[in-house]
């Protein structure tokens, strides 16, 4: 971490243990116990994914490059640990038997999934950009999707008013801490099988995989830095971080849909400046090369918020040169047009 | 399995035990105690690897297909359960400490691995049509490669040399003993964790992972149909499975190298009789189209070998149509040139 930059450091200090100690951060509304607790209520299908070293695009970094696999799965992405959560807690209650969420796809399939699996109906809000064919795929599943006009934002304040007029349960992603607990299971398996590494570089949308991973490595092993990445069209996030205060955006310009909020979560942002110790911003041009280097050294197909780790590397390559770098591979789900359009050049470049 | 054509039923038949019964194919070499105790010999990287069901696949194919995945290690493929468990025990005898072996790739890739990981020298014999990108990824593992002019039986002559010469310890992949319980390994996993499955359909080269996966589940599963595939263009083995005596051939012509071989393994042709129950030859468009389903469906980059399972269920969709198929991902190290060619049309067909 001798490569932290001057604000970077700031932001984290305030909120970090002392070097190599083992803390709680106190100030996440996170906690370890209860992430370990979501570990039996996750499927096992989205549990124990896969984490290796890919040498061939470790090469490529100038670094040990360890990918934690989360597409290989029904739902192609880590959001199913925290569907599986809140819908596994939801199952305890008594009382409502459907849930609603806003999503650009990924937490609407997750959710899907979940709910059918445990017989909770679902419904499904999506911003009127979101991709068909990962609503039909939540269909498939047995939810029902309403479209409104707008983006996810929009698609938000509609959840919230079905959630109080119809009676169903709101998950809103990363406000409710369940989302973040279970994504935080994919630090317990890292942590747990992967040995010391030097930094995890992860997507950072609404905060729910950044706090929740974040969170149990302050716990468990603090020295590892936490490196949250957002792009620099959707930057809301990561503007709110470095000014210690939401800062809203008007508008996302941005490929990676999975992380294009504009509307930062006030709890989120505070749990984010316990964790993150690096928040940077980067071009779409790198989430592309990101993909393409996945593809091709790598041979995964990824949307691009999963390429968002390798595209923070390629702009900043002494930060990770000779480190161990876990970056999380978030989410598959692309549309192969999409894929190919972006990373496989028609000229074979 | 009432959709079994006659033939394979009788060669099947003579060897299987009594119909839902669990037993032990006498007739095979391989032990399942001998497979269990495989498992804690393989390192972690190469275990529980992700099997799940695809819908989005299982809609194109007209049943349940559950992908057992092997391509998200560091060697993109199966066969290091099978290097880890030869190596494992080679470590544990007194003696020698080199091992050669004859490959196209995968095997010299994964023996490598092992190899460096325990301190025991590897030389790879590789035909000269062998893929210089894999041969490069060898020596990165720090493995010698030998090259001889001819294909990969002519480099298994040269491995057997090397071993007379050298002293060095042959690994004769599927006619060594270990190479097939490694691999048997995934059928544990499968048996474990999957629940009932009406068949298995994998790809078939030398024998190794069919035996291997086809020996647990004849011991533990007999109802599963073992569901073995080769392409029209190396069909040896097929052959020799439907003779019921070893059948060569003089040349192979096809794309899926890791399945190439002419000359079966009598032994390993023994086992094969005993465990298989259908050993379909496909045509090299239905691999490319298997490629191209399981890379528009699943969002997988995978080798043709691979695709073999998803190739025997397009040229035969009535046997499979409402059943619940699991394919084994066997290997996903394809050069991207050679996987744009084949499964990404230029004109987006």
């Amino acid at each position: 971490m001798d490569s932290k930059d001057g604000d970077d450091h700031a932001a984290a200090q305030a909120n970090r243990p002392a070097t190599g100690q083992r803390a709680t951060p106190q100030t996440t509304r996170l906690d370890l116990n209860r992430i370990r607790s979501a570990i039996p209520k996750i499927a096992l299908v989205f549990r124990n994914t896969p984490q290796y070293a890919c040498p061939a695009l470790g090469e490529a970094l100038d670094c040990e490059i360890i990918l934690k696999l989360e597409t290989a799965n029904p739902v192609r992405c880590f959001k199913a640990r925290g569907a599986e959560t809140v819908m596994a807690r939801l199952a305890e209650k008594p009382g409502s038997r459907s849930a609603v969420c806003a999503s650009a796809g990924n937490l609407g399939l997750s959710l899907a999934w979940s709910g059918r699996s445990r017989g909770i109906s679902v419904t499904v809000v999506a911003g009127a950009s979101a991709s068909p064919l990962k609503l039909d795929r939540i269909r498939a599943l047995g939810a029902t999707v309403r479209i409104v006009d707008g983006d996810i934002e929009d698609a938000r304040q509609l959840a919230r008013q079905l959630a109080d007029t119809e009676g169903a349960f709101l998950v809103e992603d990363s406000e409710n801490i369940d989302t973040c607990e279970g994504a935080g299971t994919i630090g317990i398996e890292l942590i747990e099988d992967m040995g010391p590494v030097d930094a995890v570089v992860l997507a950072l949308g609404g905060g729910a995989m950044a706090t929740g991973v974040g969170h149990v490595f302050k716990c468990l092993a603090p020295e590892v830095e936490i490196v949250c990445v957002q792009p620099k069209g959707a930057p809301a996030m990561a503007l709110s971080w470095r000014a210690k205060s939401v800062v809203e955006t008007d508008r996302t310009d941005t490929i990676a849909d999975g992380v294009a909020g504009r509307r930062p979560i006030p709890a989120v942002l505070s749990d984010l400046l316990a964790v993150a110790d690096h928040v940077p911003l980067v071009e779409e041009e790198s989430i592309i090369a990101g993909m393409r280097m996945l593809y091709r050294h790598a041979g995964l197909v990824v949307e691009p918020s999963a390429a968002l780790g390798v595209a923070a590397m390629l702009e900043d390559r002494s930060r990770y040169r000779g480190k161990r770098v876990v970056t999380i591979i978030c989410g598959g789900n692309v549309v192969p047009a999409d894929f190919e359009r972006w990373v496989i050049k028609p000229d074979g470049e």
